[in-house]
């Protein structure tokens, strides 16, 4: 049988999301959900769909969604793109954008789903490292990929890098950079509307981080009509269903309720980063609504993690050289980051 | 700008959807909808589901639905995997199986969509063409792809093909073969079981017919476990979310349900394919939920669909030299198709 799959995919680890426990009463830290739920209007909708409606093929290019998010943006609906949650649009970017054995580029460490997308497309890849303290180095004048996955700010790490290094590498680059902004509602700087009309810049956004709705899979890409235009050439024919469709318009139209949740949230996280700090934490300056933190000397990541666990406290590891010595906190609501902080001790 | 776009894309024409009309009057039988609505478990479910709950990722496997769904067939739960609308799974398959510059093979006519999944992942396409009656010719024996695509019954000529002819080119393919049997809960040969344990042969289902849930986006694919476990390595993390999930699971179990209105829609089906005979157009005998049919001398194919449109009903039709003689007509409910005949004198 196996020769019938393809070498790249035999080979292939899957990308591991973060653990989703059965037990609801563990504090679950790990997946940077948003602790807090979404909009009301999301819930009202609900209990207002019609479920005839549901044998209908959804909009195949979500006109309605994509005006929404436009009229946010002050973009126009053809610099928009929805995908079925940011992960597709990434995906698509190796199709759209990446020839055959074409490198892709990211850096290391960041979002763990690059590599693994890469091997799923057979491409090889190109990682750059991050300087030791995790900020993002001068790029060598040498380094160009087709893609470059950008994540702005950054996953595990936490940390923004000034818009400057983003635009200077954009401005020499013959490639594509996704500028994966899935955290910077979180973040001081706002991100890339700079880049919407750029030629090679591809923004991506998510509602599974500050719209608290990652259940029902809903990302977005902003950039230039002709990126934009080949995105959906390469997309499945009705790639959001109907009622992601309709909620996620709904979150995207309470722009208020967005700002509350959001406050609330880097206002938690600054009080934790303070209280740990003073526990003799190493915390990065987060941008985002996770902490990546390195235990006190003389703990282990790796310990810390699993006494956490035992008292109900679930986190996220990353084995490997450049994480292992470190752990990503999600920011949950403020009861449950005080139990945090009785835990981490 | 454009030469940063892999040249098969931009020279790609898109999948082009069935229209999906602003006017809720249209009868609209032009994209094979059910007109009935879903099992009635789902209008339940969506009036309580908790908001707060979508803030969270869902399964990124569906244990729950996939339980269900392999309850309902027999067979193992790592005997199925769940996509993003049948499509997904389609486009997966290539991901999956099919080698660099490998051929994707498919009857002509069929599933159009085909063509447009090869020509975005840059592969070569090797069509069979059906016999001039549209039934499946005897396959040369020289002919092997990687990955066939195999419509049975087949859209849009709404014929089935016997099994012993997908067995016999399965018994000899080196490559898989992707039995897509969106429409098989219309036929009177009751699909693909004998298949489920072959190590080449993936069958592929859809709740967007018989299911009456277009609108959520969920197909399944039954296999070989090896090639289920292929699959699962190059979707998304998180390719379905959480609302789909649950409704899918609610409408799988009731399976009294679905056959009700699948004999519904089979009634129809013949009592309107009768009466087109009679009339004089030549009907092919459906095993779908669509009517393949091509009108009386003397009328065309476009024009009938233009005069039928401006009477309020929406057929498809699909220029090319195959197809421009016939016009495919979605069975809808027992008035909508009454108006139908009247209008298709």
């Amino acid at each position: 049988m196996n020769d019938r799959i393809r070498p790249n995919v035999r080979c292939l680890s899957a990308y591991i999301p973060g653990e989703q426990p059965d037990d609801p009463q563990v504090i679950k830290l790990n997946t940077n959900e948003n602790p807090y739920p979404p909009a009301p209007a999301v819930g009202h909708l609900l209990k207002s769909v019609d479920a005839a409606s549901l044998r209908l093929y959804p909009d195949p290019v979500c006109r309605e969604l994509r005006a929404a998010i436009a009229l946010v943006h002050g973009c126009a609906v053809d610099q928009v793109f929805c995908g079925n949650g940011s992960d597709e649009i990434l995906q698509l970017c190796l199709r759209a954008f990446c020839p055959d054995r074409g490198r892709v580029g990211y850096f290391d460490p960041s979002y763990s789903l690059y590599p693994v997308l890469a091997a799923a497309a057979d491409k090889p890849v190109a990682p750059l490292p991050l300087a030791d303290d995790f900020t993002v180095p001068a790029i060598p004048e040498e380094y160009d990929v087709p893609v470059f996955y950008w994540t702005n700010p950054n996953a595990p790490t936490s940390l923004g890098a000034p818009l400057a290094q983003v635009t200077e590498y954009a401005d020499r680059s013959r490639g594509v950079i996704v500028l994966d902004e899935a955290y910077v509602d979180f973040a001081a700087e706002q991100g890339g509307e700079w880049a919407w009309t750029r030629p090679n810049v591809l923004v991506c956004r998510t509602f599974s981080k500050s719209y608290a709705l990652a259940g029902i899979r809903l990302g977005y890409a902003l950039g230039h009509p002709d990126v934009i235009a080949a995105l959906f050439k390469v997309k499945d024919a009705y790639n959001i269903d109907r009622l992601t469709q309709m909620l996620g318009q709904a979150a995207m139209e309470d722009q208020a309720y967005l700002r509350k949740i959001v406050a609330r949230i880097t206002a938690t996280r600054d009080r934790v980063a303070s209280a740990l700090r003073l526990r003799g934490y190493t915390v990065a300056s987060s941008q985002t609504n996770f902490l990546w933190i390195q235990p006190p000397t003389g703990r282990s990541a790796p310990d810390c993690f699993a006494t956490w666990r035992a008292q109900g406290v679930l986190v996220r590891y990353f084995p490997g050289p450049r994480t292992a010595q470190h752990l990503r906190v999600t920011i949950g609501t403020d009861e449950q980051m005080d139990f945090f902080l009785q835990v981490a001790e």
